[in-house]
């Protein structure tokens, strides 16, 4: 793994968003740390001037990516990797509202002493458990706009910042969506009539709405035994680092996105391929003529009331990228899941229209969505996933835990950050989603 | 150069302060292009999606740090290396007090026609010329606490960043002295003293005042000829990159400070040597337990009012380069600048003693200050230059047109952010120090 463990940068995205991370624990059948013993703070990571050298966390993203380093490295990706920031413009934030404090006590406990039963058990547990259960760094609740609970912990602050890992795929969605809405992008329209240059690629006759539901036949293997599998030409492609001598694969997302070979028929089945995710960031710089960091500030951050400025990593052309790279404060998404919720207005103003939350919200076909055993009848369109649950709750998803997840019936935007030692969110959900059905219930409760 | 190529970033900051970067167009002994024709939007740097292939600035720092692309690197250097941010914290930022906006015209157009002689010339030149010839990307003016005067081009817009390159010494400085003035930093202490591991170095002897003055007596040859030469083990040793296969060297500036070898004697002279920044970083952060990122943020960035966080360029470790690492934009170093003259108070809050401004505006001792030709009789003094003239003038300064200056007599702070082709200031400064006498004496005319 030499000349992987060279190319860093890129690779952490990809090969967090595959789910590649394990740790030298899980690999060997023990238990990992729980969140208490890996919390950054308890393991002294990166303390001292300079700190003990078994304590320092450097590249590559073999090292810094791997648990239990990643529970520090997850709220400070900006050191080691290249950066765009996501601006939130020069004026005073606005801030969130607050139930009174003494009602934002009782909900804490409250919330706290929730109880659910995970998937697959029979053993109750409550939702102060889970919180540990799940390595949670951050939560955040909002209900009919007010927050209800807030929860800092590992290695996250109100004033810092976390990876958002796959969620950046739904704020490409977005950006997408709202030009579609708007009449900017065609989503009927095949990418080759977007992006001539694509033509040697599957993408090419794929239409922008595939891309963006992920149902395109492209071939993009994760198969992380062979070291010829595309998730490698992906990330030697994307790594941001000079690139070693004598390399002659593609340079950069788009580079790579151009060779795509086809797999299947498009529009046939949902396949989770972020791949899509660089193809409709693509899209939307080759139709606005902007980047989707700047987009993304003139359209929300920069708009939202936004307390902070967010970020995201790019490639060594300066290509950001837009199905992984994302970093931001916890209170931010939670201002961007509750304008998502509230069809596009926040602080009394529009900043997108009711459509596109209700295209969103509606989600894709469930009968093309197949292998995610703990979202049963889900989907995923423009780039969010839907639960088509009773509350028709939808969701951004990052893996290592991370969500925004919006219950529309409970009028509840719930943002969780976590460094859960695994990837998968398969291995979070049992313990997540049926939380965030009973603190749902609990707040519909109250009304 | 194939090795020097693929280390890249640390390059960047350190072969700028030391003044290498130089044109194609220099070596070859023809006028580089003008400010107008160098304009990073008439170059059509990075538009496009993607750009032309001539038109991508990319790694390494020979190619995005070396003229005519540096006009467009200098905003955006955080594209190419791993940063740290200093946080502006989440409150509202403190807009600054303009002229009324008549009088602001009125003062933009006589402060244009103002006219000064350059130094080692006969022609006379308008302030307005002297914004083209000194590559002006940034400039803002503030008389008695207001702002007269703003201009941004180049890369440059007033929601932007621009790399400060070595007025970070300053910032650090600055810091420095609040910590000697408040007692928590003993200036007469010898860094050995502070730092045990410092031991077998040049720097272990010398003091902290030594080390705040640059007039240590340590060896560091910037001779780009000799491929031994220390500014490339530096280069090296700071790259944030992975090192290269075999490499022995040291990994980090803190590492290479512990190796210095002696070059004189400790007090005798000084000597601008950008390793005595980083020594004094060290020595902060091992002071307070705190990263200089850390401390700039609470004690200045989220206390002034600044609009931006900035950032500052990291090592392999994650030790922000305390000698030329700042990104900042242009109306905080304003903020900077004016709290500096108004020894340590802003919008009506004390943020350090007034005893600091006191020191640094004293300056140092200028019998030891020699081979500045357009700063004759100045000196430096905790990481800011004195011109020890008629106005008491002192600055924070970095290559390639970077300034904070500040005269105290005219209550004048003038900062300016530039990407002039060459690095050393010595061959701006003939079309600059002259023009801010003009424009201080402009100012000192309306009171």
């Amino acid at each position: 793994m030499r000349f992987i463990s060279k190319i860093s940068g890129a690779l952490l995205s990809l090969s967090v968003a595959g789910g590649m991370a394990t740790t030298a624990a899980a690999q060997q059948g023990q238990a990992p740390l729980s969140a208490e013993e890996s919390d950054p703070r308890v393991m002294g990571w990166m303390v001292g001037s300079p700190p003990p050298e078994d304590k320092i966390i450097t590249q590559p993203d073999s090292v810094y990516f791997s648990f239990p380093r990643l529970r520090w490295s997850v709220c400070h990706l900006r050191e080691f990797l290249p950066t765009e920031e996501i601006s939130r413009g020069l004026g005073a934030p606005v801030p969130l509202s607050y139930l009174p404090p003494d009602q934002l006590g009782e909900y804490a406990d409250e919330i706290d002493a929730l109880t659910f039963t995970p998937m697959n058990s029979d053993e109750e547990m409550t939702w102060e458990e889970s919180l540990g259960a799940n390595y949670t760094d951050g939560l955040l609740i909002m209900h009919k706009g007010r927050v209800v609970y807030e929860k800092y912990s590992g290695c996250l602050t109100e004033d810092g910042k976390h990876a958002a890992m796959s969620m950046t795929k739904s704020l490409t969605g977005l950006l997408a969506q709202i030009l579609v809405t708007e009449g900017q992008l065609d989503e009927t329209a095949r990418v080759i009539d977007i992006i001539p240059e694509i033509e040697g690629s599957a993408f090419a006759t794929a239409t922008v709405r595939e891309v963006m539901d992920m149902t395109t036949g492209v071939k993009y293997s994760e198969n992380y035994a062979d070291p010829n599998a595309d998730i490698w030409v992906y990330s030697r492609a994307a790594s941001p680092l000079p690139k070693p001598e004598g390399y002659t694969g593609p340079n950069g997302y788009w580079e790579y996105l151009q060779q795509v070979q086809p797999d299947g028929r498009h529009g046939d089945e949902f396949h989770y391929k972020t791949i899509n995710s660089d193809m409709l960031g693509w899209i939307i710089t080759r139709v606005t003529g902007k980047e989707v960091t700047q987009l993304a500030s003139e359209r929300l951050w920069s708009k939202m009331g936004a307390e902070q400025a967010a970020y995201q990593t790019v490639d060594g052309k300066g290509v950001p990228f837009a199905g992984g790279g994302l970093t931001a404060g916890l209170r931010d998404l939670g201002r961007l899941g509750q304008l998502v919720l509230n069809g596009g207005v926040i602080n009394g103003k529009r900043l997108f229209p009711a459509e596109v939350t209700e295209r969103i919200s509606q989600g894709g076909d469930p009968s093309k969505f197949l292998g995610f055993p703990t979202m049963p009848g889900g989907s995923y369109a423009s780039q969010w996933w839907s639960f088509h649950n009773d509350h028709g709750a939808y969701a951004a998803r990052g893996v290592h835990g991370q969500t925004i997840y919006i219950d529309p019936t409970a009028e509840m935007v719930l943002v969780r950050f976590a460094s859960f030692p695994t990837a998968a969110n398969g291995r979070i959900d049992p313990t997540s989603l049926p939380a965030y059905q009973a603190v749902a219930e609990y707040l519909m409760s109250k009304d």
